[in-house]
Formats: structure tokens, C-alpha cells, sequence
């Protein structure tokens, strides 16, 4: 097995998160370079992990040293870069959401259609996550039956200024969207919003309740809260004929101390999924080395995540049951 | 303190068991009477108490032996069973829903508002469930700050075959939406029905995803579903600006067993709320005693309840999100 | 049934509570009369209950409105007061232990036997907490084998200062003693004590770690931490050969919140055990009743506690493992 | 970084796991040769994993393609292989236990001091599990003050025929004598063995339990049941003066299905350690590239163990307590 060499765009928080990761974390691969529309920041992370810091991105898709491209700078550009590494044919992991508009992910799905090849993966890395991969193994599995409901709620501890209502739909929602998709194997088609009172602790944004349903019929009905206070809890529950799977909280260890007995609730996500990102980047870079696909989101899951966002946006602001637009599936997506 | 004399009317499965919970269980109360159409039953039970078997169900309210009145007959006989009780001056506890029809509960209420005193009591049980009753000392103090969200599932392991989609609404989810009211202590304003497929064993009826709106704008979400297989599961989570309470699971032991590891999940309602059913009766049996109201449901409460009720079912009829009619509360079922 | 009168030895912190809990609450039992060493004291539950405050001990066991006795004085005085009430004839739960010296509890059981019928039960209230409960069943139906361990832990928020390592053997271990015996159904032979150093807040105690075993061989082993700091804590798993059963903690809600997920502990065994107690009492009253014997601890019970303590000292200031005496049983208490 | 080529020597059940593992799955490493004693069964793998087969051990150790040894070859074989690998100047990482004689190990460790650094790892790879480095955390943070106790208990679901009484305190408790040590901080210097029943399915082996003591005194209690039915389970409970830190099991779902709400409880320790061995080798690896110590087994903590192994075997065969050796730690194998 040949080694991936690994060009990170984009070295905010996260982008540094995953670039520090794939510096020797990840079997198979190796970074070798990272930039930055700061171009500060991308040389102090170059220098501390020994690779190079590439002041454009154009020139760092283009680098003869990079086989493969993680997209993790400003969401307004995902789209825009993930279209050059089609051009350079090489892969592309795009963090989520993969574009703001539809146009900008149907200009994608053509060019990799045109290119032959799936070089596009979106990174909802939950379903990557054992707990959410468990509950689509027991669905596909039908081990206790159909799915009837899921259950899911996803809190932040706090959230910055920001994030408005909208947003808590059309961006935070995403990775649900995109989890029930995957659980469920098959499209969302309704969806109606149902908001609660602000918090006083976060006034100007709303946590909002969204009801989804599948095509077949499933209930998928999501809280989204930024502003839980006692920290990041993503939990669900998906509810068969037969029987019932829940995501248990990660910690490995218990506390009894000061009156209370039970988990320490982590502060934001990066513990919570942590698994999920390193098993992502094995299961990507396996896919480049191998040219097998994965369980990875394509282009095309980011595209109907983004129209299952449109109906929600809308079912919000009229207060009325949307259908989900259903475009047809290309061959290309299919299986 | 004087001993109550309690007659039942109704003997089938739960009159029967609040019948031998009665005799002898209940501090300050003693089973006198029991009643029902089939005699024979009735006679058995009595026999086996040591109580009187009375033909009627009027004879029972009138007896000069019974000073207050379980009734537990099938469900349209109830308000009418209410209103002799308040003609004959006694307290009753009347199992839910107190009545199929807004009429009779209205009636039932200017009864009791001409008696001027409080005589009906609605038996919704889990009031007196040191699980919701915590639930409401929490939304009462404020502890967590403010609710937002109310989840909730309630799972039968299977139901009789008369039971429609319809009465899943109408009869079943009745103990939520008092929960609801009673945790939240303010009216549910709004109600959307949304209907999950049917599941394969149980065609005809489809499980039911009810979604209520509090007059402050909390959302309470509803999962129904009365064919779980897996056996009696009522859950909720009550979501609250700086933190959330979640009901626990009774039993008293956890056993690993056969590759499992965990709680051996009830066949009915029997085991998880037998405490709420005690205390029910011990609180009801007080507040005969002392004349003082007490937690449990009343006329009041019933009668929301059902108009509830009735929004849910024009949501699930229409698809539409319905209003719940607000009538002016008496101020006789103020504070 | 007849109501039984109670009258209640010893108004201290334990004594009153158990007062105002048969004042009303135990279905069949009236409280008639209550007695302190501190007049005062008495007389004011006595003003609050309505009933009777007795000047002296005697006095209560003998008035003619008391049926049944419960000792909750100062542990010095159980065994003498539990012989007044045997010679009067009537029924006594006397708080653990039953007595200090094993001389004491042989009196105990000779004018019981002489009496020709069991009068006296100990307040050993586990028994009746659904969870040990539910361990007895599972050893005696055998239904996962036979059992081969017993893990138990006690613990304490804080203690009193006048409480010694060897207290901590002779007193707070008791609860477990008779848990263990209950549980398995037989016998305790022999026992090994190991003490951990000293917590640094509570100098001048350490911890105890006991391990006994029973006539059939299986191990059982006890933490008690009496100076725990977080709380009140009775654990217990069982290991059968096939299976283990674990109590589980009681509160019915938990609870997110400050970056913790979990239960609240509780201060003290007020709350852990209101069951227990509240079903010994039934149990206790039922008994009166109807004649027959519950499963509530004997003197006999009390008698092997006592010797098993012993051991647990000699084993404690030696380092050895020492054999538990094992007295004939008498037929009396067979069965 | 460059890549550490590892051989591996004995391909049964764990070696072909490792092996696997090795190839491709942990970042920095490669596996290039494989060896067992049966040829064929090293052919087969080496051809699945495209990599050498080399006939003898010696050979495999010397070969220029390995730079450092994995020894997962009968118990018997370990501490000769160990010699050979540090005579040839090759970490090493030995499958526990390290060797069956004091003798071997005083071995190794003098020919590891004449090599003048660390080359030998012991395969306890508990100390890499997230929930044991979270309780060895609390133990030097002193967060909730200094450890009193240390509760564990191994189960495994069965065993082979041969394991004996014997073999269970000398071979299966081991990894919890490691894990103590490392937990804690400090050697155990006494031990105590109590013996319940053989349970009926395994005839002709005991459980244990086992009580050691630390040097500062802190009690660690440590059951074994090989042949526990329901399945593999490892807990620990780590009691420190003001907290207590437990073990979580590690399923990421939890189950509601067939009466039963909780975990699927695994057949083996192999999902359950899944990461510590992942863990274990990741660390093992950037050991040999950086050259700095680790946290895992060195040969002076094998050797430990193997004399706390001693002093139960004693405890056992005695019935007494009895002390561990505590010869001088080398100051090579001192922080």
C-alpha cells in the first residue's frame, strides 16, 4: 500500500485539529502541506509538524506532493475548491456543508460525473461513529423489525453570537440531516419546524424542534438546543417494530463525587467524536489506496441534506408541512 | 383521623386490583362495597375481601357504608357515575378519561361547582409518580431555568385489537397530555399529529407521533406506540434551559444474564407504576379526610385534557397543526 | 382485621420518624403512645401525633393501649426492653442490634421460647427493600445458578467523632451481616478483616474491608467507608454462577446538568431505604395480624449477626481468618 | 518519522489478530515478517498479509527487514525470545506474561541494563484502555483525595479445560495485578486468597478472590470467575476518600429488545480491549521512533507481577496472608 500525502486547506480550529491528526495518526497517510488565507497561522502549523505551508490553495491542490485534499476553511469556499480538486482529479474531503446553494453542489455532482470517478466525500463523520453504525447495521438488518421513529437530540454547550435561528437550521440541523439519511437508508421527504421559547441566557435564536419523514414512512423528529449550558450532547434513539437502539455517552469511566453519580458531560465535541474523525480518515484514505468506495456522504447526500435544509428553512418561516424536493438519483450515486 | 369506606364500582382487571389495593393497603381507608354489570365477578371479589357484593351502581353511591367512590366501570359510564356521586354529596375518584364527550365533563364540572366543593378526582396516576412529581418540582422552582422541550414515549408491549389509530389518540396518549399539563403547570395550546407506518404485526393501527405546544411555548413531543413487543416502557425527558431530568427505569436490580446486560423491561403497567397507584390512593384518602385539594387530577383537569384530546385528533384527520379551544377556568379550579 | 397499637420506645432521630410513619401511614397500625429517657422530648412528638407521651418505658410496654412495642431507645437497652415486652406478651421490633452481648440475646431467645411463640423481630429493614429482595429470590430459585460471590459496599457521607475503627465493625457492618445471611439463605462462617489507612478528614478510623464466607462456601466481601464524603451509598452485586444481579441506585429521575449526567446522591439512608422501612412496617403489622411470620429478622437472625460481629473483631485485631461459632439452631427458629 | 518494521513470532489466535492489526492499521508501523512454530499456519498468514514467512524465531529476530519484535509464542518461550531480541538490539514487546520463572525475568532485566536502555515491552495492554489511564489520572491529580480501595472483577464467559485453580490466580489475574500496580502507583505487598465453590458447569476449578494490599496501604480486591456464562466483563471500581471512580462498559448502543433494556455483553475480551491494543501498539511504536519511554509494562513491572503472582499462589496453597518480596528497584527502572 502506497502512502496518501495529504494537503489540508484551511487551518482554523478544526482544520488544525484534523492536520495535526493526520500527521502520523493516520495509517497510510501523511500530511505534507497546509494553507491558510492567514498565512501565519498555516506556516506556525507547517513549521510544528514538518510539512510545507502553501500560501494559495489553487497551488496547493495543483502540488505535486499532494494526492489528496482536505477542505476545511470558510463554508462560502467549500464548493468553489472542491470543483479545482475534481479538475486535478485527485479526492476531495470536503467538511460539512459541502456548499451553501444547490447550484453550487449540482455544478460538483457534474464535474465528478464528468470525471468518471466519485472524488468527493463530505465530512459527516457520524457515520463513522460505532454508535450510529451500529444503528444502521440493525436497520438494515431488520434484526427488530422496521424502523418506526427516531429520536434524536444534538446540544452545544454554548454558541456564539451568530447563530441565529436560521442558522441553528441550516447549519447546525446538518449533521442530522445527514445521520437520519444514513441510519435510515433512504431520503427524508416532510418536513415541519416547531420552535420553543428563546432561553433568557441566549436571546435573538430559537432552539427549534424539526420533524422529518422518511419515504417510507418513519417519524425522525430532531431538538436542536446550542444553548444547553451543562454541555455537548448529541443522544438518539431509533425505535423498531421489535425493539429500540440508543447511543450511549461515550466517557469510559464513572464519577460518584460531590452528591452526584454518573458521566462527566464533555464541553464540546471533539471528545464525543473523536473516534468518529480518526475512523473517517482511515476509511477515506483506505478508499483512495483501494478505489473502493465507503460509507462516506457523496456529493450527493450533501446535495439532498441541503434540500432536506431548503424544506426546513421553509417549513419554519410559513409554520406548514414541507415535501422535500426528490430530484432523480443519477446512476453515478447509485448502491 | 376517621377511617374512609370506599366502594368500587367496576370489577374488571384494574377495578379489581384497586379493590384488594384497598382493602387493607390504604392508611385510613377500608373497602366496604364493590360492584359490577356481571355479578358473579363481583361476588367473587367480594367474597374473597370480605366485603359487601351490591347489585347496582347507584345502590353502592347510596350506601350508607361507603363514604367515597372508585369508579372503574367502562369508560362511557363514567361521567354519569360522576354525577350521582356529586348528587349523593361523595367524593369520587373516577379512572380516566373522565368522560368520551365535552358535554358530560361540563356537566360534571357545574355539578361540582353548585356542590361547592371539590368531589371529583380524575384517576391520572402519574401525578403522584415520585418521577413526575420531581419532574414538576424542577419546572416549579425553576431550579434548571425554564423548560424548552418535553420528550415523551410511551410503549405498550402489545394492545387489544379493537384499538384503532384513532384510539391510539383518544384513549392511550390521554396519560401524556395530563402529564404534560401537570409537569409544564400551564394549558397545551397547540397540537400536529404525525403517523409512522403500520408495523407488520399489529396492521390497522398506526403508531402515533403527537406534537403539543405549551401556552409559554414549550414543545412536548409524543411517541404512542402500543405494540413494542419489547414490553411497558414509559419514558420522558424534560429539557430545560441549564439542564434536562429524565425519567429512570424502576426495577430495584440490573442483571447480566444470556450475553445482556441490563433491566428486565415489564409487560404492563402493573410493576412501573405500582407506587403512583398507592400513592394516589393515599393522597386521595387525605384530602377526604383533611378536606384539603390535593396534586391529583380534577373536573378541570379532565376536561383539558379531553380538549386536548379533541385538537389531536382534527391534527391527525387534517394533517394541519390544530388550536386547542381555551375556555375561561372557573375560578372554582383557580390555585 | 383489627387495627394494632403501637407504642414506640425512644423518640430520637430514628424513633421519630418512625413515629410520624405509623401515625397514619401504615395501613392496620395505630400509634398510641410514645416514650424518651428526655420526658420533653416525648411529650412534644406525642403533642404533634395526638397521642399518648408515657413517662417511663415500663409504663408503655404494659398500657393497655398498646398492642405492639418498637425499641428505638440507645442500643444499650434493647435486649432488657425486648424482654419487658416478651413478658408482657406482646410483639417487638427492636431497632439493630439487638443486643450488645450475645448473654443478652440468648436471654432474648429463651423467654421466647418459653413464650411458646415468636414476639420479637429486629430492625434489620433490608429484608424488606425490593432489591435485596429480589437477590433472595433469585439464590433461592436458583435461576442463575448458584451464587459464588457477593460484593458490598457501604458508605457514609460523614460520621459522627465518636465513631471508632472498631465501631465501624461492631455497628455501621451489622446492616451487611444480616443482608449477607438473608440473602444467601445460610449461614456465615468465617470471616477476614484488611483495613485501608485512615481518609486524612476523618483521622482516628479506617475504613473496614471484610470478607466472609458462607456454610456453602460462597465469598462475600463488604467495604465499609463511613466517611465517604459524597454522599450515602449501599451497593451490592450478586454473582451467580450463570448470571449477577445488582442493586440499583433508587432516585427516580436523573439528572444533566453543570457538566454532569447522572444521579444525585443522597445524604443520608432516609431516602435509600423510606421503602424498606415503610414495607417493614407493613410487613411487621401484617404479622401481628394474621399470626404468622414474615421474612423479617428473629432473634435467632439477630443471635448470628452478634456472632459474626465477634469474629469480625477477633479477625480485625489478630489479622487472621476466624471461624464464626456456629450454635445449634433451635428448632424454634427453624424454617 | 521512519516506519518501524516488525516482525512477528507465534501466529495463533492473538499473534493473527496482531499480525492483522500490524498491517496497515497503526500509523508509523509495518509488519514485514511473520514466524510460528507450525509453518504452515505462519505461510498461510504471511501470503494474506504479504509479507515474509520466516521459518525459525532466531532468524526472524536477526532478519535486516525487522527492527523490532512482537512475541506472541507460547508463554514458555517468551523470556528466551526477549533475550535474543535485546542480544540482537531489537525492542521488543512481549505478550504477558513476560516468563514463568523469576529467574527468566532477572534475566532480562540484566541484559537489558547491560544494553544500557529499555528494549522490552510487557503486552498489558489495560494500561493504554481510556477508563484504567482515567482512574490512574485521578490517583496522581489526588483530585477526589487518596485511594482506599480498588474493587475488580474479571469474568470470562468459559474456558479452556486445562485452566486450573492454579492457573487462574497464576495466568488469568495478572492483568489485574498489572493494572493495580499501574493504577495505584505503588507495589502490592501482601496478598490473601479465598476460594468460593467450583461452580457445577466447570468442575474442578475454583473462582477466586483475591485480596492484595499496596504499599500505602490501600485494599485491592480482585475477583476472577473464568467461567462466568453470561459473558466477558471486566469492572473496576476505584474508591478514593471524597469520589470513586468505575469502569464504564464499552458497547456504544445500548439494546431494547425480548423484555430486556441494556447492553449486549461481548464473548471476549477482544471488542472490549479493541482500543488498548490499538492504543498499545500506537505507543509502542512512537517509543521506538522518539526513543522516550512509555506508559506501558516494563520488565521490572512484569517482574512484579510475577512475584505478587508468587505470594497469591502461597496465600492460596496456606490460607494465610501472605507478603509480597519487594527486592530493590534498579535504578534503570526507576520514573
Amino acid at each position: 500500500m502506497n502512502e496518501v500525502r495529504i494537503g489540508v486547506i484551511g487551518t482554523g480550529v478544526m482544520g488544525t485539529d484534523h492536520a495535526r491528526k493526520l500527521a502520523g495518526g493516520i495509517p497510510g497517510a501523511r500530511l505534507t502541506a497546509v494553507q491558510d488565507f492567514a498565512a501565519d497561522r498555516a506556516s506556525a502549523l507547517a513549521q510544528e509538524l514538518g510539512v510545507l505551508a502553501i500560501a494559495e490553495a489553487d497551488a496547493l491542490i495543483a502540488d505535486a506532493e499532494v494526492d489528496a485534499v482536505l477542505v476545511c476553511s470558510p463554508d462560502g469556499t467549500h464548493a468553489a475548491l472542491g470543483l479545482k480538486a475534481i479538475a486535478a482529479g485527485k479526492p476531495v474531503l470536503i467538511e460539512k456543508p459541502v456548499a451553501a446553494e444547490r447550484g453550487e453542489v449540482e455544478a460538483l455532482m457534474r464535474a465528478e460525473m464528468a470525471a468518471g470517478r466519485k472524488l468527493v466525500q463530505v465530512g459527516y463523520m457520524r457515520r463513522f461513529d460505532p454508535g450510529y453504525a451500529e444503528m444502521r447495521r440493525v436497520v438494515a438488518s431488520a434484526e427488530v423489525g422496521s424502523p418506526l421513529f427516531m429520536h434524536c437530540q444534538h446540544r452545544n454547550e454554548s454558541s456564539p453570537s451568530y447563530l441565529t435561528s436560521e442558522l441553528i437550521i441550516a447549519n447546525s440541523a446538518g449533521h442530522e440531516f445527514d445521520a437520519a439519511r444514513f441510519v435510515l437508508g433512504e431520503e427524508i421527504v416532510a418536513a415541519t419546524v416547531i420552535s420553543p421559547p428563546e432561553p433568557r441566557h441566549a436571546p435573538g435564536r430559537q432552539p427549534q424542534f424539526i420533524v422529518l419523514q422518511s419515504a417510507s414512512g418513519t417519524v425522525v423528529d430532531i431538538e436542536v438546543y446550542t444553548d444547553a449550558r451543562y454541555g455537548y450532547d448529541v443522544q438518539a434513539e431509533l425505535v423498531c417494530e421489535e425493539g429500540t437502539v440508543r447511543l450511549r455517552p461515550g466517557p469510559p469511566t464513572s464519577l460518584r463525587h460531590a452528591a452526584r453519580d454518573g458521566l462527566v458531560v464533555p464541553p464540546d465535541w471533539r471528545a464525543r467524536f473523536a473516534d468518529a474523525y480518526r475512523l473517517q480518515f482511515e476509511s477515506w484514505v483506505r478508499s483512495i489506496v483501494t478505489g473502493q468506495s465507503n460509507e462516506g456522504s457523496t456529493a450527493w447526500d450533501g446535495y439532498m441534506t441541503l434540500l432536506v435544509t431548503e424544506a426546513c428553512l421553509k417549513a419554519w418561516s410559513t409554520g406548514n408541512r414541507i415535501a422535500v424536493e426528490q430530484p432523480e438519483r443519477p446512476a453515478f450515486y447509485q448502491g
